[in-house]
């Protein structure tokens, strides 16, 4: 500090660029750009990225603002929503969300910044969390087996019929028609046209109060709703019988809290059941995110769409999590996959599974119990003013028939802070909840009557005990929930410390680097996920009128014109609420641009040999037929000669070519230019995957180099947390001729064009309550901090790559040696020397304290690893001398002074208990768990050691096993 | 689930008092009952509380309220306060908390609910946050050793005035004057004041700007505001070396903001530094928490109050933290200790410290001169309209003469909502801040022109270069903040690592129970935590005017009005800030109690030898003469005929005696009744020392058996969390005839009595913003539910004492053999068997998984254990089998199996790195760290062996040391 007098004007306070971005220093930027051989940041990316697509105009977006500032813009934008007493109901209710859940796993980053479990070992903790979750699912449906959650209930129906159409028998014999329940909610009625007419399927919705109707065709699957969306409870155990009969499969989308009351769709005789968790503690977000859910009755389990998470055994023959029958899902099967999901809600399914962990049985049944009293009161006080309540059975909604009064009562609701459901205009719906009081009882019945209602706030007491609406033939018998973890956390102390130790057991972006190429795992900052718990984001109901969502309209408003900005593009839609769904909502687009031009045999898509999994299975959801299109050379680039070939040969039918770009090989291709025109000239449209768009913002924009459609993963490039594997938004934009087919929805005609493809998710904006994430990101940054952060994604990836690649070959690099955000480790012939695979090297990188890198993607036999913009040149070369000790030790294996079957890697991860016991092993304890660099103070444990996942396949366990198998004495 | 029909009516939510207690089941309840022998816990309660102090009316508080209903309440007080800009100034600041501080500290059970670090080996993370705010404070001020908080600023000041008695040449011959600068904030005049009164020191209140006044009598220290209340810096160094020839010592009240530009304390000459840190990153909160500091030059080390962190080894020679000199403290040195103070502000010193590390020394010096251009411009721009700015040399504050028109400036500011200080009806000051934009300063100064401002948000940017108005000779050459933790952790990703990595270094309630004797280690639930970041509570400054704190003073007087039915007290002061400053105001109002009746020779203070060290100390500092008593018998009780023979003797000057109740032998002693009409038939009052209050809520009111006062710890009984060491808040409730006599406050009257003993803490209201903590949780438990609570801690603690008195004998236990809330194991006998101590089992407990019961308090050589309401019987059982398995393998060292030397119980606790090296004990490494009970996936690993405080004591470092030393190769 020589300078003696303080620096007049002010300096402006650290800029959030600084914090999100790790390497700020010139210093540490010299030492980098030194290693990878240039002079300047500006000259590296001028190597890196091809000339043809970069955009030289800054990016038109608002200037940087302070964290401060955008926290109170946002809280300025929460306060104009407007927070109503929701009944709406149509599977969205008001819940109550214990505070020690909020705190402890929603605003806690251990929690929220965790990547998909694809390292179980290292993620034990929502393992458990997610087992719990099936479990909760299995025990209410009354189904063996349920996946670990998946998008929202709507989209769980649409994936329920897809499992029908793959494995019904009717199904096999041409049957094209799947039946809707007429009492099933509005949104999943369009979300299933939407994907059944991509497929050529047929969709009947119809009264099933009488039986299955006979049907024009035969029906191959029947989704029944219980309870209907106007409440009613029917009993569905006819049609499911009629079903059957004819070869069908039946899917029940069912209330979790009203099962706690009534018999389970399981005991009923249904194949499979869905819906969503959302009032199990969830807010209601605008619409999500939430977890949705799909259970299945044995036999099924291999058509399962999403994750499923199992029991198996470690290398000590303990028992252990892991995803099961990982085989089914897109990234491994591709085209021939169950779904295109990739992403669950795991964030949400972990909240919900704590919820009941935390209430018991016999909690969850007293809220049922109360929401049910609430609803039994209404309907009796209503019946007995002189209204004609129209549903006899019910749970928690009562629908009326107030002919030609349904808008002024609903006003009139309305000016009492209470939102009621508009049926029609002589048709009101009252869905009753958890946060349901007499008093708001109260101000239900004076909207009704017009008159002044009481102010009593306490939980109703009939004076008379009152008869419970729900069916004797209906009512639950069957236990649920009896394993001892509901049992057990029900103080709040007690449940504290099971979600730490379930945290603890984790690795999340909280203790280290976690370099998944493909995956970006950035910061998420704090000021950032801060708004997400405003009650003015958080409790605003997806179908609140026009008028009560204000701040939500104009959060959307920028963010759609912002994201136009980066990416270049015209129209923008935020609807869908996973990556793969972004990708079958631009595939639409483009199939159904086609057929508007009368080129609806347009079907034939390319994809190249190294796409995302999710691809492939996209655009078979999207009606479309696969053609592979190799890769080859240094870059791994679309063959250009096999490419042409391709485009000859499909001409005519051509629909479209999906690329990702970077490529998946991490390297910025010269010729995506020449491609696009290719399929351009063909007649084609070009789709980039916008997996990696967070090495092109503020340097290229794929709506302006020959894209006609992306999706983009803000989860990944904008900022929102990963959340254990979900949850993620996958918004998708096009070009103008595109923008009349992208989704929209059927109860907020705001959210899409007239002309839309449809709703693909149950909200009309998806997982709006996180899109003051990204909102917030954009905003802090401003137009120069986001280029600032491309430029050092880009640098510190090439850093990684020069100072690796002699250790481990960097398998692709661009023209100029260098690759984009990202490298690839190739370590197939270390592997053939050594013995040692990347699965060891994965592994052992636990023991050093770190996430491995994304294993075999795109290429088998390597690891692709990308820092991200937010870690700090000494975090990246604490990984650089991970990797580099790592391959001394693959040497020492490789000279034979380690066996093969026994050495540090192979061995890993080695957990604290596997030191304390005896040691058979050539290398010492020490050398096991505390190789070079790892601080003993700071040292991350494996709670288990390496998992068997074929074990747990063939021993299928898919919900919480007894305790006793824990019982592990150390000897 | 036997029954098939819901039952109606709804029953209601789980009640919170369901949450907060453990133990709430009948079989479990049963099952503990049987241990202890009763029936019923109402036969129990009987038992085991004395008839005579019952009381059998039901509390007269509200009913019970979910959480829900609470959280709303608090949001909808919290509403009621009116948020401004704050510029009053007065060491209370705006300031921007990180967000992810905010988080990821203050919002963070793990931080939160950790105890004071007592135990070193399982509280490193708090242990090298409180280091960094050591180093800070040192390295700001220019003084080589702080201490790691005290309580605010002004009790700091009190606290240099006390070193300076106890130290200055001047004071060993007769000096007791003690010079405040005129410049002085107002409520550190009337603390210190307060202060010196109690201890017949007088106080002087001079201008210092043409150096030391001559004084009637001879100073012994004098204290300078640096910069001053007006804004103003003057040079100290003539004052310094006046007083210092003079024989007194020189404080320095700095602002730390202020010291990144402004030459340091130190070097200017001065003996100690004090001040606050809340503008590092602390919210207002209405006065506090906040961490006060406190530095001194070298060879005052063994005099400095409150606690000191310093830097020792473990067993394994490795550099550990632990607290230093623990000897001068009140717990051991009692009447002799340096000062009352045992708790220290930890959470917030944690805050400040972070928001050090976080911005670093030039990321410090530019907020500094942000704020510092900020009000050099308004300077600039007042005085270039025509203003007078008394203020020439200043830093952030200015003050500005308007004859006349002050209070209409100030309302006009008020208009433009923003909060001024108005010093007098001519005179307004002017406090910049952090969170000072432009936009503020053009309202400031529209306020003063009475015009429109503009609406710029930007950071200032003068048109020209503008002169500091920071005089030359007094501008900062030095450097700070030097250490690489200041220098490495400014991208919020690696912040949030560093943090995480600290946290998981401590062992805290999130983890497992901490069953401290006396220190009542509950449940700090959620939803009594959210309110305190709410900004409503948390950004209101502690001097706003009247009509700005609606929300605070209704629930200052909703809690004062329950803890006053719940002691049965009749009037309660909140402004004590920590237990023992809440002994010192109650000792006070009994001193001027007995002075306002000319019984000013009342100084005798009878104290029981088992007592608490504290209140000793307080009794001193209340400038009372401390006499023993002595107990005995089965009980540990007050010795009668000793207590008689005292009372005898000191009749005509007994002021009073202080008893802990149920005693701090952990027993409710039949005879309180006569011991208080003892001391009251000799003219003494009663003092009851609240510390075991928890052990009577519902049951028995100190204030109806015969106390005059009481002092409570809401941090304690009431659920404020411990925070790693602080806050504390320690109200002090008497009756009606003590009233006149609680603190007050000079800047907001409606503090305390006219009448009253002056203030005692800075802040009015004290540490106003947790108390909805209190009021939370008051309001949640209902009057039920407090009952409850009580019962389970007698219940759960007589349990532990059932089951383990023939493994460990208890001590002390009432007529009818039964403890109250806690038990004494007693070990003597035990050590003198097998060499095994009490600090070996307190350490063997960590390998277990628990932290340590109390050590050796109040008698050595035992345990003391409270395991509270809060805890289930699982845990519980947990600990009574660990302490069961703890007692076998002493078994095994007195039967010569292990030496006393070599065995898991003096080796604890073992390190993981302990077992990766070589072993070469008589026991397995399994035993070392796998003992009976302990599941290896849930292990908490102690960072550090046993350490040697001894070590560190003889070679103090209380700094951050190199981090080369903590280069620890495993072998």
């Amino acid at each position: 500090m020589s300078n003696p007098s303080p620096i007049l004007p002010a300096p402006a306070a650290t800029p959030f660029a600084h914090r999100h971005i790790g390497v700020t220093t010139t210093a540490d930027q010299d030492s980098m750009l030194k290693a990878i051989g240039y002079a300047s940041l500006d000259e590296l990316i001028a190597a890196a990225v091809p000339e043809s697509i970069r955009t030289r105009l800054a990016l038109a977006l608002p200037e940087a603002r302070t964290e401060a500032e955008v926290a109170a813009e946002l809280r300025a934008l929460a306060d104009r929503n407007v927070v109503r007493t929701s009944m709406i109901g149509l599977g969205y209710y008001d819940t109550l969300t214990p505070a020690v859940i909020r705190r402890n796993v929603l605003e806690n980053p251990a929690w929220y910044t965790a990547y998909t479990p694809y390292q179980p070992e290292i993620s034990q903790g929502r393992l458990e969390a997610l087992l719990n979750f099936q479990t909760v699912v299995e025990d209410l449906t009354g189904l063996p087996t349920a996946g670990a959650s998946l998008l929202d209930e709507s989209t769980a129906a649409a994936e329920a019929m897809a499992l029908a159409h793959r494995t019904a028998p009717a199904a096999r014999k041409g049957a094209d028609v799947f039946v809707l329940d007429a009492e099933t909610f509005p949104q999943t009625v369009d979300v299933v046209r939407t994907r059944a007419q991509a497929l050529g399927l047929r969709v009947l919705v119809a009264d099933l109060s009488q039986g299955l109707p006979s049907v024009d065709g035969d029906p191959f699957g029947v989704l029944i709703q219980y309870p209907g969306a106007s409440g009613a409870i029917g009993d569905p155990r006819t049609v499911i019988e009629q079903a059957h009969a004819a070869g069908a499969l039946v899917a029940v989308a069912a209330d979790l809290l009203a099962l706690t009351l009534l018999t389970s769709p399981g005991e009923l005789g249904a194949d499979i059941a869905v819906g969503t968790s959302q009032r199990f503690g969830v807010p209601l977000g605008f619409g999500g995110p939430h977890a949705g859910y799909m259970s299945i009755r044995s036999g099924l389990e291999r058509q399962l769409p999403g994750r499923l998470v199992g029991v198996s055994l470690d290398a000590d023959g303990h028992p252990a999590y892991r995803l099961a029958l990982q085989t089914r899902e897109q990234h491994i099967r591709r085209e021939k996959a169950t779904s295109n999901i990739c992403t669950a809600q795991v964030l949400l399914a972990v909240m919900a599974a704590m919820y009941a962990v935390y209430h018991g049985p016999s909690g969850l049944r007293s809220i049922a119990a109360g929401v049910h009293g609430h609803a039994v009161r209404l309907a009796a006080d209503l019946r007995s003013s002189g209204h004609t309540v129209l549903t006899e059975a019910f749970f928690d909604t009562v629908t009326v028939s107030v002919p030609g009064r349904a808008a002024e009562i609903v006003a009139e609701a309305d000016r009492r802070a209470v939102n009621l459901r508009l049926v029609d205009a002589d048709t009101v719906g009252i869905a009753c909840d958890e946060a349901t009081t007499t008093a708001i009882v109260d101000e239900v019945l004076a909207a009704f009557a017009g008159t002044d209602a009481g102010t009593s706030n306490a939980p109703y007491v009939p004076e008379a005990p009152v008869e419970p609406a729900i069916p004797v033939g209906l009512r639950r018998t069957s236990d649920y929930l009896t394993h001892p973890v509901f049992n057990t956390h029900h103080s709040e102390t007690s449940m504290l410390r099971y979600l730490r130790r379930l945290a603890d057991s984790d690795y999340a972006l909280d203790r280290g680097m976690i370099p998944l190429g493909s995956c970006t795992m950035k910061l998420n900052a704090t000021t950032e996920m801060e708004p997400v718990t405003n009650p003015g984001f958080a409790n605003i109901h997806p179908f609140a009128p026009e008028g009560q969502f204000d701040g939500y309209a104009k959060l959307i408003q920028d963010l759609q014109d912002w994201l136009t900005e980066i990416t270049g593009y015209d129209a923008v839609s935020l609807q869908p609420n996973a990556g793969a769904q972004g990708e079958f909502a631009g595939l639409l687009a483009i199939s159904n641009y086609h057929r508007s031009r009368g080129d609806g045999h347009r079907t034939i898509c390319l994809i190249p040999a190294s796409a995302h999994g999710t691809n492939a299975a996209s655009a078979v959801l999207a009606g479309m037929k696969v053609v592979v299109v190799a890769t080859s050379g240094d870059e791994g680039e679309v063959d250009l000669d096999d490419l042409k070939a391709k485009i000859t040969k499909h001409a005519a039918d051509l629909a479209a070519i999906m690329v990702t770009y970077p490529s998946t090989h991490g390297v910025f291709e010269d010729h995506i230019g020449e491609v696009c025109a290719l399929v351009h000239e063909a007649g084609g449209q070009v789709y980039v995957d916008g997996a990696n768009l967070n090495a092109m913002v503020g340097l290229a924009k794929p709506g302006r180099f020959g894209a006609d459609v992306s999706h983009l993963n803000l989860h990944k490039t904008f900022c929102i947390p990963h959340g254990g594997g979900g949850p993620g938004i996958g918004p998708v934009a096009v070009r103008q001729h595109l923008a009349p087919f992208l989704p929209n929805h059927p109860l907020q005609s705001s959210a899409g064009p007239d002309t839309g493809s449809g709703a693909i998710a149950a909200a009309p904006w998806g997982s709006a309550s996180i899109l003051p994430i990204t909102w917030a990101y954009i905003r802090l940054m401003g137009p120069d901090g986001l280029v600032q952060a491309t430029c050092t994604a880009i640098l510190s990836a090439n850093y990684i790559a020069a100072r690796l690649t002699e250790h481990f070959p960097v398998l692709y690099t661009g023209a100029r040696g260098l690759v984009a955000h990202e490298c690839i480790l190739d370590l197939r012939q270390i592997t053939k020397d050594s013995g040692v695979t990347v699965d060891d090297v994965a592994k052992r990188l636990i023991d050093y304290g770190f996430h491995a890198p994304t294993m075999s993607f795109p290429v088998a036999g390597t690891l692709m690893v990308e820092p991200t913009e937010s870690e700090d040149l000494a975090e990246i070369d604490r990984f650089i001398d991970a990797m580099i000790a790592i391959r001394a030790e693959i040497d020492e294996v490789a000279a034979g002074r380690w066996p093969v079957a026994d050495n540090p890697l192979r061995n890993a991860p080695h957990t604290a208990a596997s030191i304390a016991g005896e040691w058979r092993h050539p290398y010492t304890r020490a050398e096991a768990v505390y190789p070079r660099g790892v601080d003993p103070r700071a040292k991350y444990w494996s709670p288990v050691r390496r998992i068997d996942g074929a074990y747990g396949d063939r021993n299928l366990v898919c919900s919480c096993p007894p305790i006793e198998e824990f019982a592990e004495p150390v000897s």
